[in-house]
């Protein structure tokens, strides 16, 4: 399974319930920000060791993974509709981040 | 280039200028749900056909590419920080959603 | 009823429940991005139209009541939390807006 | 200087602009979602402890007030769209919210 594969899931998912003229642009934006929402609750009352402990808490562990399939979901679809390859976009930005943020330089290094 | 070759990048970038100690579930979630900020801030006022059409303006078009990227790199990294294989989690959603939203029948079925 | 008065209730609600711990900045900024992503979802595949048109939905008018006021409800306590009189930030900003965004002349104007 | 006079100011300005077209429910829950990500993004790399304590920085200081503003005016501005009194929305919510989490019962009460 790649990314591609899962971009093609969701065609053929979108395409069978005749869901395509929903998958705009705006809309999609509006449905990843919703999963997001969701997403972010799951962790808004724990301490910081809570929330990385998510794993011993079942119910939560289940949310967790529910929700931030659901991100992942929207967030292709979401590329998918605007005609973006996530993998090179996402490259693209780290390529330009390595110039904004340069790593310190290590010791001895000249 | 993959999501797992992805996900490595981005943890020799975070290594390579100890941001690690940043990088918890809670932190990662707030970074994700700011950069869908960002993004969703792109399209708000604009009209459904204009937002389809976001490739014909090259400054909405590179805010676009960038934005999108940047929800990428923290969803990738947060799901790095929970242990959570971003594809494996996708398709089992997919798995439940075929249950929770059968397509319908096509004519002639039975 | 007043936003001070609202305010004053929210204080109250939470010290009877002994949440005032949970009520932290980080916490109740999460909250409030929670809460907006569940109005959000509300619309997110609507028309424009429809979404406009949201009182003729009994289900989607009692929905949107709710989510609004829980949106309400975690900003005025993050205001609280962060010691921020709400209505005189927001009428700072507008008098910053009204400068940076100067309205057109009208025909006739010198 | 009340929520209902912030919510005229807001009416006139929009007005003076001819922004009305653009302030439909779709795109100002869109505008409300980016100005809260944009608040989240302030606190995301900070300890709760920094978080607690943004007005010693007085770069963070300032753009906190700004974007809790930007908040609030979208928050206002959708609500008049929406045709819904936030106050009394909110206050028919901790209603509601008094019978879902009932405050536990003091020592000695019966």
């Amino acid at each position: 399974m790649t990314l591609e594969d899962l971009t093609q899931r969701l065609r053929d998912f979108a395409a069978a319930r005749a869901w395509e003229p929903f998958h705009t642009p705006k809309n999609l934006t509006m449905a990843l920000s919703g999963e997001v929402g969701e997403l972010i609750s799951l962790f808004q009352w724990l301490t910081p060791e809570e929330a990385t402990d998510w794993r011993s808490d079942p119910e939560l562990e289940a949310n967790v993974l529910d929700e931030i399939a659901d991100v992942t979901l929207y967030l292709v679809q979401l590329a998918n509709s605007l005609g973006i390859d996530l993998l090179a976009a996402a490259n693209a930005k780290i390529d330009r981040n390595e110039i904004r943020f340069p790593p310190p330089k290590t010791v001895g290094e000249d």
